[in-house]
């Protein structure tokens, strides 16, 4: 496995879609294909197509779609040439009426035909232009995952879809809040600019070291909470309107892009 | 009239919908409730709602959307909280199968219940930060409808919707156009950054002073020609499809939104 893990940190997105359509991966995707943007996915029946994609659309923070196929596409065409959806991510979970059923390693048979498929961009992306910057990631050096909050603010909502945003917390040194401001807006479609900084009481979050997702990670002096849109909220939100079907990936378990998170920066 | 004019240029978007709301004013928009932003519209019949709202996501350049209504609603909700879409815009063109059947100035009448209105952003909101920052506006200085190209640039397609990008072309000064780019990607949800610099044959273009639509614009020594991605694209490419109906704003007689251009600025 420790083999497995080195190696496949050496392999192309190519390669590693082609280990995880063999059933050879099934794990986190969290440090492959360094560089390369991961993708959130949700597929919904065609009757919430609409209103999701108009959710997104209302929502571009928590919400940014990187790829929406058309009804029953299975390929993608614009974060890879050659990658199918059903077979591509290495876990997925399956909802009926907004409950997980099952975890499975593909879903070629539970495809149907009117299925579509959006990838939603993640926030590894503009985390590894932080590291590049020499901006601290506090979960990722404390081994965590981010910690995540339910805020008080409401999304837009949108026919069925509706609910709160959820955030992802990083503890940030003062004298780099204005650095990672500027980093974090040019990954526009991965979530972007914070939407809060310095004060979670602002936007209902009352204790810092109690998240609602994920785990607590350790303030350092100096430092103050920053607040990023999370890509949470679209799981969160299908799941509150409890449609017949839902497949997601199994969180973690990303979808793999060929596309740099450089080529996803908007400046 | 000229006193209208004057008169009218000294109105808040609020007050000039409701002058238009009443028919008081069918003229173009251009250069009324200045650093407000102003939007392209157009309406389409349920069942092409999804593939459009697809097609602008796959192609946010030409197709920046600001606000999409859910089906059967009028009533704007982002870009300003009273507007009525069927009343507030000097003057529709209604389309039925790709042809321009009458030019009236409302659309109560026509109104169905399933249709979907798309508000798109337009290139005067980052016109006015070019002025702002004395970059020329060619078009406006000698008092022409900017220059517009079919490139050969295609669009993603979506659905039934398909076709090649339309674009602007403004002649920049060499020593600005670092600046036009800076001040352009600023506003990404108003057509963003240039896509093409320098070069009109590496995007189809023969003769700079034979455009498709608008007017040919003089260049002045030192000057090359930039392209922006233009709104008449997501207009040409319904046209194409040929749906059943479709309405939209006469060109130049745009939504005038209660937003500031400001607040679309990304950064």
């Amino acid at each position: 496995m420790k083999t497995l893990m080195k190696n496949i940190q050496q392999l192309t997105p190519k390669e590693i879609r082609n280990l995880i359509r063999n059933g050879k991966w099934d794990k986190p995707t969290a440090g492959l294909a360094m560089g390369y943007a991961q993708a959130n996915l949700v597929i919904l029946p065609e009757k919430y197509a609409f209103d999701f994609l108009l959710f997104c659309q209302r929502n571009p923070k928590p919400c940014p779609l990187l790829e929406v196929l058309e009804p029953g596409k299975f390929r993608t065409k614009f974060l890879s040439l050659n990658a199918d959806i059903r077979t591509d991510i290495p876990l997925y979970n399956i909802y009926r009426k907004g409950k997980l059923e099952a975890q499975v390693k593909d879903i070629k048979g539970l495809w149907q035909k009117g299925f579509v498929s959006f990838l939603l961009g993640c926030s590894f992306s503009f985390e590894e232009a932080m590291l590049r910057a020499k901006i601290p990631v506090r979960h990722l050096e404390e081994n965590k995952n981010v910690p995540m909050f339910i805020s008080n603010i409401d999304c837009k909502p949108a026919g069925v879809f509706q609910g709160p945003m959820v955030v992802t917390m990083r503890p940030i040194p003062t004298e780099k809040v204005a650095r990672v401001v500027q980093i974090t807006s040019r990954y526009a479609s991965v979530h972007g600019a914070p939407i809060q900084i310095g004060e979670p009481s602002a936007i209902g979050i009352k204790d810092l070291k109690k998240p609602d997702f994920g785990d607590p990670v350790t303030f350092k002096k100096g430092e103050i909470p920053v607040f990023w849109a999370c890509g949470v909220t679209p799981q969160a939100v299908v799941m509150k309107a409890r449609p017949d079907l839902c497949i997601t990936h199994t969180p973690g378990h990303m979808f793999i892009s060929d596309l740099l998170n450089e080529e996803l920066a908007i400046l």
